[in-house]
């Protein structure tokens, strides 16, 4: 995994999680990669996620639908750029599928108050694993954006509710 | 190369180029990958690039500067996204290097007046090779314009350089 040097984030327009646990690298991507998974812990709680199509390859859709106990739903359509099994998972909000570039704040389209790219890398570690996410932003007001959105409690909540839920799931 | 069948142009927001010529699928990819090579055909004349960086991964810079007769630059930095030799390069100007989203229409930035990406194909035919350029926009008004820009005449004049350019280069 000498890729994971690739990424070095600038403190200014990053925004890091860093997380041990107990579950598996293997656990992890299916957590990550598998619909009927993700829908379970993506999405801290009341949000729940009501819908989500992925399409595992560079290029492929990453697509959820956040939903508020109140039922108001936020689609987000994403692109996956890398998709190294178990080790790194590359998606942007920038891009439709097939590379596409998205037309950013337009009418409807709520998710896209900024837009970032996810960096998603998982290495052996011990018996679990390391998570490092990683949120790519354009500007230094994004990230203070995102940062004052509760990034860091909103992705740790749901990487809690994804080491709740894998840790009763076994590998397949 | 089952790949090639991911990319379905859309003609409404789409620009597709195609040419057949008798340069090998390995020497248009050198020249593509090849800053000093690249600089020599990128640019219809009488502009031409004054200056090239390639960083050649997925994730990696693609970084020209474009100059004018009168000495007027445009410089441009992009992102690889697919990287396959020979055969495919897919890299769009909506990303920084590291896949860092960009600020487009930014004082300065003259380059980006609409984002795109763009899917290089090669393929191999009779001694030399079958180019397909296609030009992936966010909009019909996009698409429209880089149309009116003149994207069929330019991408054909730089190709028609790289041709003359590379007929005359021996394969490494």
């Amino acid at each position: 995994m000498n890729d994971n040097a690739r990424f070095h984030p600038d403190p200014s327009l990053d925004l890091v999680l860093v997380r041990h646990s107990q579950v598996s690298p293997e656990l992890v991507w299916k957590a990550w990669t598998t619909p009927s998974l993700l829908m379970q812990w993506f999405c801290p709680k009341p949000w729940k996620v009501s819908d989500c199509k992925i399409d595992l390859r560079p290029g492929g859709r990453f697509w959820t639908v956040m939903e508020s106990p109140a039922g108001e739903k936020s689609p987000g359509d994403a692109c996956y750029l890398e998709v190294i099994e178990n080790r790194r998972l590359v998606w942007t909000n920038t891009l439709l599928p097939g590379y596409r570039p998205k037309v950013l704040n337009a009418a409807g389209n709520g998710m896209d108050i900024f837009p970032f790219t996810a960096v998603i890398e998982i290495e052996p570690n011990g018996s679990g694993s390391t998570y490092t996410a990683t949120v790519i932003h354009a500007d230094e007001e994004s990230r203070k954006k995102h940062e004052g959105m509760g990034f860091e409690i909103g992705w740790g909540l749901a990487f809690d509710q994804l080491v709740e839920l894998m840790s009763t799931t076994k590998s397949s």
